[in-house]
């Protein structure tokens, strides 16, 4: 179909788009290599050293192959779709995802985020089916049961992975247990020394799934205890006004340690709790979780429970291998690590 | 095409999706005012408190009409492509972007973020034009030149925006000027006495495209301002040793305010000033920006550029408005708003 440029399109393009000749360029490789090690083709043997170095020049310049050129090649998309969570993750999912979909790209895969806002389970997956997905993760949330993944796989998806507290029939489910958060901090502050502890349950839209396993695993811990230890959940809206009331009455609780949710409502509980005049750890001891940067920043230093997600490379592996082998078992792979680090308040 | 169901595909789906009808019930409204409402149908008046009704209603079951279905009334897709940033948001871009993405579905669009990490240009464009957008929004730091905007249109996107400092021919510009931010920074800290002002610039990857403006900004008001004020610009990684090896060497920089670049990197270096015995803000002002929640958490209470971004619901009825009326001529829509907000620390 012939058309009349119009004068936009007349324009010269001026972008320097890397090549994979400038990968194997920046790496001292063949361009053979180049694509041997970004398609992970495992028919040919190379050194360690040198993919790493092929995936650093990849980086280091951009390079991603081109999607388009290689579904037509392999004969179905390389999108892997992952529905777009509901509430903003905070700083740690956010860099696990990044990570996770650098990985996927230097598999030549293409990460597209769907917002599927308000869908949920069979309705969700036929939405997600439009796009052709060889891969699909989703995360707990989406109700994804037995006929949803059986909606995506019947569309070509070759690889389901459920990310978060439960199993799903058909799909390989990669556990996040986050009642484990809740029992690492318990056990740390039973340690410590306190009996009647406190849990943060965020009153903010959207941190239910995650804020009721860690209590619950918070409760199973102390429960588990024995000898009149006790729990006493701590409603709290990330606010200075809510910390403030929660603070006013602290004395009233009878709380003597305390699990925050995570280390941004540690900061803010801290402060009220400064402000009123309650020592940390002395009266009351402190734990929050993430491990953020801001936990080292007050004094006392934020104790917290440390979470371990995998790596992105780890788990864009593990999708590439079941997408070449989609008749694999589905799998169950425990992934959130939990540790707790102790420091100054508690 | 006949299929033996397998054991999976046999359960019965227990997803209690909600319906239009639910929005109905909810909003005591029929449904077709819903339909009116939710489809932003101008043809029909319905009172602003209904409107909210029903987005209420919506909202709090949880409702979002089929885009499948849509798509076949309205003959194309009703995608709404966002590129993937290439770094995570930090919140407060975060929560704008769910807060658009949530107003775009309530006007039935579906929000797809493309992870195109490495590609720029025209070449992005082609990628994204797979997914047969009906309106894209792109970042700045994605390159889109007016032939790929070209590439786009020709796909069939009625509506292409970019967010970011520069107008792009063919699109419809969202002007994000950083640099005000620096601007309004450096007019607090002159007003307050400072004369030698430190910005920092953080060292992590993917800041630059907002730290470079911001410090540019900063700089062009120092220089207006002249009497011998002076700009000194801080490399600063976020982490406690970068912060402790700045902080010793504070008083010889001979800096008496400092930009922060934002509230998180404040904090960060606050702590480090007020571990090396520098008064804030006796020897050194001190503003972020962002205006989070924790920077009114330290002591002294940080002074802050808020920054105001345009609402959900109003970009998302900007482009509803073009995708309806393509042929309206690309329009500049200046939407970062920045004022200083003094508390302590300045």
């Amino acid at each position: 179909m012939a058309q009349i440029p119009n004068k936009s399109a007349q324009q010269t393009a001026q972008y320097a788009v890397p090549t994979s000749a400038d990968v194997a360029r920046l790496a001292g490789v063949s361009r053979a290599t180049v694509s041997y090690v970004l398609n992970n083709t495992s028919a040919v043997r190379i050194s360690e050293p040198t993919r790493r170095r092929v995936h650093e020049a990849a980086k280091e310049l951009g390079y991603v192959p081109h999607a388009a050129a290689r579904s037509l090649r392999a004969g179905h998309t390389r999108v892997v779709l992952m529905p777009t969570p509901q509430i903003p993750a905070g700083p740690l999912f956010s860099e696990f995802f990044n990570e996770l979909q650098w990985a996927l790209s230097r598999f030549d895969y293409t990460v597209v985020q769907y917002g599927s806002l308000g869908l949920t389970g069979e309705e969700a997956a036929r939405a997600w089916a439009e796009l052709r997905p060889v891969a699909v993760l989703a995360p707990g949330a989406s109700g994804l049961g037995a006929r949803a993944v059986d909606v995506l796989k019947r569309s070509g998806a070759k690889a389901v992975f459920t990310l978060g507290p439960q199993r799903t029939e058909g799909a390989h489910a990669l556990l996040m247990d986050q009642r484990r958060i809740g029992n690492r901090a318990a056990e740390h502050l039973l340690e410590r020394g306190s009996r009647h502890i406190g849990v943060v349950i965020p009153e903010e839209q959207g941190l239910e799934p995650f804020a009721r396993p860690r209590a619950e695993g918070l409760r199973q811990t102390v429960t588990g205890h024995g000898r009149g230890a006790t729990v006493t959940e701590l409603p709290l809206a990330y606010d200075e006004e809510s910390a403030a009331r929660l603070a006013a009455r602290w004395r009233t609780l009878g709380v003597d340690g305390v699990f925050t949710y995570n280390d941004e409502y540690a900061m803010l509980l801290m402060r009220a709790l400064q402000d009123e005049g309650i020592a940390v750890p002395g009266e009351t001891a402190m734990i929050g979780a993430d491990d953020l940067v801001l936990g080292r920043l007050l004094r006392p230093r934020l104790s917290t429970v440390r979470i371990e997600l995998p790596s992105g490379q780890k788990l864009a592996e593990l999708v590439d291998r079941v997408v070449r082998d989609p008749g694999m078992e589905p799998g169950v792979h425990d992934v959130l690590g939990a540790t707790a680090v102790h420091r100054e308040s508690s």
